[in-house]
This record gives C-alpha cells, structure tokens and sequence, in this order.
C-alpha cells in the first residue's frame, strides 16, 4: 500500500542504475526534486551508444509528467540512432559554486544534478508531435507559438523530436560550502566559496523588426541579470502549472 | 607533408565519430579553436557505458596538450568502469544566447561546445598521479597546492585520476543571433536574442579562518560579476602558460 507521504510526493525506483553511490547523503529521489531541477534547466546533456562509442551531445529539453523531450535535425547522428528505443541517460547540472577548503581533497563544488534514464523514442504518431513542437516553444516562452508564423510541411518534417519516459531518475545535491577537517581549521590557509550563477543579459531585439513591434508581456519573465533558471522555472510553471 | 599552418594549428582527425553532421558550417576540428573551449570551462559531462547502458556523469576536468583529466572517490561506478581503457566522450558546453525567431523551427541557440572522444584510463603511476592532483588544484587556483595542507596517503588512496588521450574531437559553434527566413522579417512578430552568460558572485571566505588570513593574490581573477570562463581560462594560461 502506498503512504501518504509518497502520494503527495512519489519517487523514482532505485536500483543498481541510478543508485547514487558515492555520498549517498547527496542523493534524492523523490519526483519534487527531480522535476524542479530538470524544469530549472533548458539545456541538458544526453549520452546514447552507437556501435559500442558512448556519446554526449548538449541539447534543449523539456520535461512534461514523466516525460523527458528533446529535438534536432532528422539528419542528426544522434536522433537516427535513438529512433528504436535506444537506453539513454539525459543529465542536467547546476553549478552553484567553488569552494576552496584548506586541502586539496577538501576542494568540491556546490552543485545540483539529475541523471535520468530511460528509452528514447522518435515521435511518429502526427498529433504527437504537433502537440511537442508547440511546447518545445511553449515551455520556454509562454503562449508564444500563438504569436508565430505557423510551421510548414518542410520545417515538420525536418524537425524530429525524441521522447523518454523517465524509469530511474536521481538527484544529486551538494550546497554545503566549506567543509574541512576538524583538525584543518586551525591551519593560517585562506578557505573560501565562490558563488557562480547563470544570468541573462539586456535582451538584443532583432534589428530588422516590422517598425511598432513590441515585446510581448509574456516575455517579462526574462529580464537582464536575472538568474536564467528563475526565468525557466517561472516559464514552465506558467505553460505547465504546479507540478 | 604536414602544411605550414597545419603545423601552427593541428587539426583532430575527422571520421565517422566526430564529424558534424548537422549545420556542417559549424563545426571545427582545430586544436586551437577546440583547445580554448575546453580551458574556458571547468564542468563536463562524461559519457561511458556498462553493460550496454549509457551514463553521462557531471564532473571537473582540465587539459595538459592532447589529454584530459577528470577524477572522483575511488568508489564511483564511473571510475570502476573506466579503469580499464574504455571508450568514452567528454563534452563542454557553453550557452551564450536564447534566440527567439519569427517561426518555431528558427527558434534557436548561441552557443560554443566541444565533444572529445577516446580511451579512458585510471592513474596508477604514483608520480603520474601525485602530479595530476597538484593540477587538478593549480589548473584552476595558480600555485594553491604550495599553500595547502599536504595530502595524505588515505586521501591520495580515496581519490581516483582518469586520463583520457584525445582521439578525435570536434568543436560545434553557433553565433549568429537572430536568423529568420528572408520572407518572414515582414511578419510583425517581435524577435530578439537574450544573453546567457554563467558569472561569478561575491566570494564567501570561510568563516572559521585564523585570524588575520588574507586572501592570496593568486585569486584575484575570481572576482564578483566577472565572467567564469574569463576567470577559468587566466588560470589555465597562468599554470600552464599559451597553448
């Protein structure tokens, strides 16, 4: 019987594949923290296997329930290969900081991960996929789709878009500055963290906009020198509502 | 014959693993461009398999000439499986821009990546591994092992070095902004490009320092709102000098 608690909050089953296995303090589970960190990041890391040569190839994403999406060119060495229901493993990674302690060993860094693992598939089915390019864009910039020149024949049909259905999934958290050995900290050596934060710039509007074009309300959210992941995770929260 | 410019600037061999395949006008194979990218960088993400299931693990590395270092606790799955020469492919990414076009399909990115393909091994040699992990530190804090509490054998024992000679990389650039289909710059819709840029914060001294511990001048490159990849990259050049 399922508690309360996993109602309200399920997690991914562990197992030998995505058990974190070193600091198995960093380790988590659980839906909510997967999800807010994958719906924080838009780009992400996916690695596949290819006649035996592993892969890793940065790429946009998106996450929708359990449901892990990302896109490229039809002619990609990567989208060819994952068509069939290849295992794949989609990794997202916040660096938070560096942080010098008073020996080598102690160096680290505060970080957030997920590593999420599954089998990727080509969407085929039409209405599919009609439903994933309109929130690849969505998901990104609330109702933009609505505001854009439709997409044709050519550009669908030149645009694949994979979908994973998440089957282990862990969450990695480290936010714990400097920690040094007891005995380090009466050593004179300077210790420090050194926070590190993604951040967006003054928007550049294109210079060749129809005279009159204004920045749409929707896009507020991205606004200069806010962190990018605020900015995501307001976006998705306004296409995708609470997770 | 080797050509004079080639000498200057060697390129990585292109086959069928690390050409780019899409948007070939993108791709660059030259130890220069791919090197630089690289130094500006400290997080990667590795891709390796076991048992047929692909991994794609967040971690540090840095460069020495056609070789990459990456470590971890000598307990993680990766380490274990890559003891032994296996295939693997490390990738850098940078994200520079979110480019938002006039149609869903020119929706896009600015960004500057690397994929380094070869053979994984562990550091067994002791000097070869003592020397690393000075590294490891000084690639990214220029002279701070000299300032630090020695490493002792049970942390030279617990931290696992891996090496991997690059055998062919490729390096994936896009910088062009907005870019729309000629008919559709007629389209009243508000197009613009917004800049990413992952920058460092205010630097937090440990706050257990003995008294009087002044911070070195050799982090002096570490300093609030500077960009971390101008930060990471003056390391590199300080220890390891121009490539």
């Amino acid at each position: 019987m399922m508690r309360a608690h996993e109602c309200e909050n399920p997690s991914y089953p562990v197992s030998e594949i995505n058990q974190v296995k070193r600091r198995h303090d960093r380790g988590f589970y659980d839906h909510a923290t997967v999800h807010a960190l994958l719906d924080a990041a838009v780009l992400c890391h996916v690695s596949y296997v290819i006649d035996g040569q592993p892969y890793c190839t940065p790429t946009f994403f998106w996450r929708e329930g359990n449901r892990l999406y990302w896109h490229g060119s039809s002619a990609s060495r990567m989208l060819r290969n994952l068509a069939n229901g290849e295992a794949a493993c989609l990794t997202v990674t916040h660096l938070d900081a560096l942080v010098l302690a008073r020996s080598g060993f102690n160096h680290s860094a505060d970080y957030r991960s997920v590593m999420a693992f599954g089998k990727a598939r080509l969407l085929e089915d039409p209405q599919e996929k009609h439903h994933a390019l309109v929130m690849m864009v969505d998901r990104l910039y609330p109702q933009r789709t609505a505001q854009l020149r439709l997409a044709n024949a050519q550009e669908i049909k030149a645009t694949s878009v994979i979908a994973m259905d998440i089957d282990r999934a862990s969450a990695k958290i480290r936010s714990r500055g400097v920690v040094d050995d007891e005995e380090d900290y009466a050593l004179p050596v300077y210790a420090e963290r050194i926070p590190v934060s993604t951040v967006l710039g003054q928007p550049e509007g294109c210079a060749r906009m129809v005279e009159g074009t204004q920045r749409p309300d929707t896009l507020a959210g991205y606004a200069a020198g806010r962190p990018l992941q605020d900015a995501l995770l307001e976006a998705y929260v306004t296409t995708y509502g609470k997770s």
